[in-house]
């Protein structure tokens, strides 16, 4: 069950950092949709590494390759397969992992569920470049969404100590949501990005990384998608979020800042607009028991610190069993924030997609 | 899919507030286990309410009925089930319900979810009462995992603006955490529980209500427990603490505080402990790539304040199509964070003994 | 995951044949579906014991008592949970079983399986009264498939030596389904009824007891309903049929009669009738592919000879380890054929409505 | 869920006929275990196409290029992706599949379930080569399975008229099963196989095809395994059987000659050889209320006859809307019973390792 989650639309991950390739496998489509492969390559380009300073500088080319699934210009209805090639890959530099774990990474975690017979290479499957095969996922689903209306956008809430504002939790434009994509370090408040850029860099230069938060709405989601319980809107979301490598913490509308309310403010009083139900607040994140209200959906997650860091660690050895000093060589980003973005809108678009479907009121 | 959940261990969970029963299967549960009821009667007195004076004077009767699946003293290893009968409820009490939403309720999106054909008195399967279940369930799955060296302890973090300390996270004692349990008002530091009481019968005395936190810990798990992406161990859990209702956060380890560090020290530097490998802080809360390293799990959520306010609000009529003021009456806790204690703890404790069979090592 | 199933449309069934009480959770269901109880209460009286000659004399009063999901005349869209009481047991009868087991029935497996700890009392969780649970869930289901034209039935094909007709492949009326539901031994020839009665009542006289065999018709399924491959019609059908005590084979259409066809006989010729598409046989039952095609779905199970005998049986006695001869007193249905009809109507009637909603084209 | 089924080994298949490449996820597999790509070679050429006479002269190469999973020798204990390349298709000479529905094909049931969106060339997705997947799947598990003593053989039960004779149920030698997988024709009774080639070139030459059973036996299975209901050995062996297109039938034990049983002969008698419970009879086909009971477990499938014949068929016209008459040309298996054996075979292997898997007792 580990690589595949979903209940109507199913998602099957594979693959590892080092291995031939990684990919993935999309079941339970509509059929009849008319995807377009350059909106899902700008997609993958928005989480490829390489694309701006903040990230580190090897090349990968995260092309998919459509094994099955898309015929004539449309989804089949049937599973679809893309292929995403590993390329250029110099296993050598990875001789060290084999024994040596890596603190803040799943090096020691993985060795023990799997025996050691991971792939330690990069990280094997654990690797952030997995990743790849979400926002591959996401792209297909985002597109099915967004001819019915529902548009996904994200900004970097903070990375550091550099704070953007919050999205205005009643909702932002469609346009302005997609205007975020565009932007390689998509924030709301533009000056904001130099500073984050900063931040970076400085951690870059000390050889050492930073994490940060991502804020994500999602407009145009009619009321009634979800269920109480076991499959809540928020259920669904956040297993999946948690998924995402360096997730290690998740929030809807007012989040952990209902702590500090009292019920008379953080109920969101309600309304007749013109027939139709509104609130005049959103801190629900527009999800009440489990089931969307009609208003936007937002929540926020926290990304760690990127684990890869050049200075050196105290770290133990699996085969001498004794401990040892650790020096991760190579390139690594220093925050992966920026990249996570695209990610974590993927996995909403496709858990808020399943959640549709298995509402019974997609069209 | 709702109403069930797990992979290896189902639980699934029916009723309403005002129906004839509320209840739970659990299936899956190891054959052969003993199960004492007065503990399982302890953990539902936890949650009931009229227990302090922190909620309402109601006095419901949580006595669980086992209908199956224990036999001679142990489990058998076939579904069990467990039903609490309703008693004593006022139904008149609700009928402007049917028509008036309640904010900050399930109310409106339920009605929508459902056509309008649930079940609205007392809030119905939406109601807080039905986490009289998922303490069933998780006070069975204690006692298992107690047996195995598995114990399961949380404590009040915060309500309204009265903090709690934090769990040591490199572990507390059994004894502590198991004393916690038996803590009207669960708290490390004994002080805040009378400064936490003042804060309800404030809120309660202004007819409104607060929120808090809660922060659990799981301390022996063995390393090697849970899966990378889809079946990770916050995957997991998230999925089913978001079941809870008024839950709108999760964090684990650091959490949020993540966005503020640095990688050299938001990782865990590791070494030798007498053969066993250890870290030195335990930032990441027990769990590396969605699966255990061997140091306690530890988790944040955040309740949000009761919905259910004395307070006038707007809202809508379904009936009508106009708006509403509502006043709701009747007696209700001005806060649920007390009572969302064993609740808490009952879904991690059912989640980890999922992951634990699921992984195979379980013994 | 033994005890629920479904993809949509989720039960749950609990019970032992002494416990306290057998029950369903029926989660999935449609919101606002009326349900007739007296339909219900039919369904279970046909599945009754001492409704005629040819079942035991034991007087079960097989009230559905519903729990949860049902107000104000319909289904709420949340869990419905109906519990049936086990009544007058005698558990003393049953102590032999204890450690001799009956050949023929799951005694030894399931002891092996669950470590001798499974309720040994008539059968416990193996009884063949668990199957009121699942002629519950699809006496709901059939209601809610009937409203839109679909009808279940189904008859004896054989006891014992006595044949009776097959069903025409091509379709009967609904009319002539629905009044075999009110035949105590339905079959289409009349006259066979009395010749299958008698070979039963040799059986019983004999201390022995005879199997046979069940055609089942589901007529108004529309096209396009499964999937290839793993959620084919076939397939979700039969692994909830072989669910049910004592069935031990199934067939599609021709079923095992295929093996002796040719292509072209066996290909069913396809021809516009009035724009519709239709085929001139049915010898695929109406499923290609794993999907419906239009025409009437059909198949027939075979049911084993309740093993349950009078005649004494070669055992053994897992207390001593040594064989013991086995003679099983009380009363046993010599031929469960009758009562196993509604039993298998019901599960086709559930297997179909979750193919229906998973569909995505239910209304 | 379509193409991913399994509850701890999950198996996800995709592909077309005339797609890019056909593939398998294994997902679930215990780690550590060495793999044969050699052996899986082998099973994958006795599905392959231009084995022998009764089989099509297009030459495929099945080769499995692994993307994932298996790393230094062994499986890594994540998901294991296999890839088979489609090549030399020539998809001109399937332009009138696109709107003429082939009888006996899921042609048109797909059609209206993906809304004339499937991939019609060579019967897309719904194809005979996509069974190659299952192989692929079915040989990777059946090495698990030996390794810890299970093997699982098959022979062809009939052709046409010609039956083969039945295993002994009570068991056949290990290597009798292992001889016969190297068998073109794998009978039992050696004669039987050239009438058979008979059958099937009198069925080529007429353009015309037919049908058989097989019949399955898996020894070495600890008691103990399955679960009562939905998850019962017959019922997870079914579904996934039922996957494999053109199996219309499936039996366990005696299967429908229980029908004509009596209770004192179908009942397997039981004793003690040397303090192991034993049967005298294996009318059950080793499995018992959904458990194995450590006899061999014995079941058999029906093959209906290859509905691609190059006599001419009535048919349908999607497009026209009118009848049509087809004549299907290209090179097609008149038999595919012999390719069939190792898929079944497959099939069971996969769900056997993923019941025991989930008994919790495989190690």
């Amino acid at each position: 069950m580990a690589n595949t989650f979903g209940q109507i639309l199913k998602l099957t991950i594979f693959g590892e950092s080092h291995g031939a390739a990684i990919g993935a496998v999309l079941d339970g489509l509509p059929a009849g949709e008319a995807i377009s492969w350059d909106k899902v390559a700008a997609e993958m380009t928005r989480r490829a590494p390489g694309r701006n300073l903040m990230s580190t500088q090897r090349q990968e080319k995260d092309m998919v390759e459509i094994q099955s699934g898309f015929f004539d210009g449309h989804t089949t209805g049937t599973a679809l397969c893309g292929l995403i090639r590993n390329k250029d890959q110099h296993s050598g530099d990875y001789s060290q992992l084999k024994t040596i774990m890596r603190p803040g990474h799943a090096d020691y975690s993985g060795y023990i569920r799997y025996g050691g017979h991971n792939d330690y290479r990069g990280g094997g499957h654990f690797s952030g470049r997995l990743t790849a095969t979400l926002v591959f996922a996401g792209a297909v689903a985002k597109q099915i969404l967004e001819r019915r209306g529902i548009v996904i956008g994200a900004h970097i809430g903070s990375i550091a100590a550099v704070q953007d504002s919050r999205f205005n939790p009643m909702g932002e434009t469609p346009e302005r949501l997609r205007k975020l994509a565009k932007q390689t370090l998509p924030v709301l408040e533009p000056e904001k990005a130099s500073q984050m850029a900063a931040a970076v860099e400085e951690a870059r230069s000390q050889e050492n990384s930073v994490g940060g938060t991502i804020e994500v709405m999602i407009l145009g989601l009619p009321a009634g998608i979800g269920t109480p319980f076991f499959e809540s809107v928020e259920s669904r979301l956040s297993h999946m979020l948690f998924s995402v490598p360096a997730v290690k913490g998740i929030e809807f509308g007012q989040g952990f800042s209902f702590a500090d309310m009292t019920g008379d403010t953080s109920n969101d009083a309600m309304y007749y607009d013109n027939k139709e139900v509104k609130t005049r607040t959103n801190h629900n994140g527009g999800v009440l028991g489990g089931i969307t209200n009609g208003m936007p959906v937002v929540f926020r997650v926290v990304i760690k610190p990127t684990p890869s860091i050049g200075l050196p660690q105290e770290s133990v050895d699996m085969e001498t069993g004794k401990d040892k000093e650790l020096r991760i060589t190579g390139r690594h980003d220093p925050c992966i924030v920026p990249r996570a973005v695209p990610v974590i809108e993927a996995v909403a678009a496709w858990a808020i997609l399943d959640l549709w479907l298995a509402a019974g009121t997609f069209r």
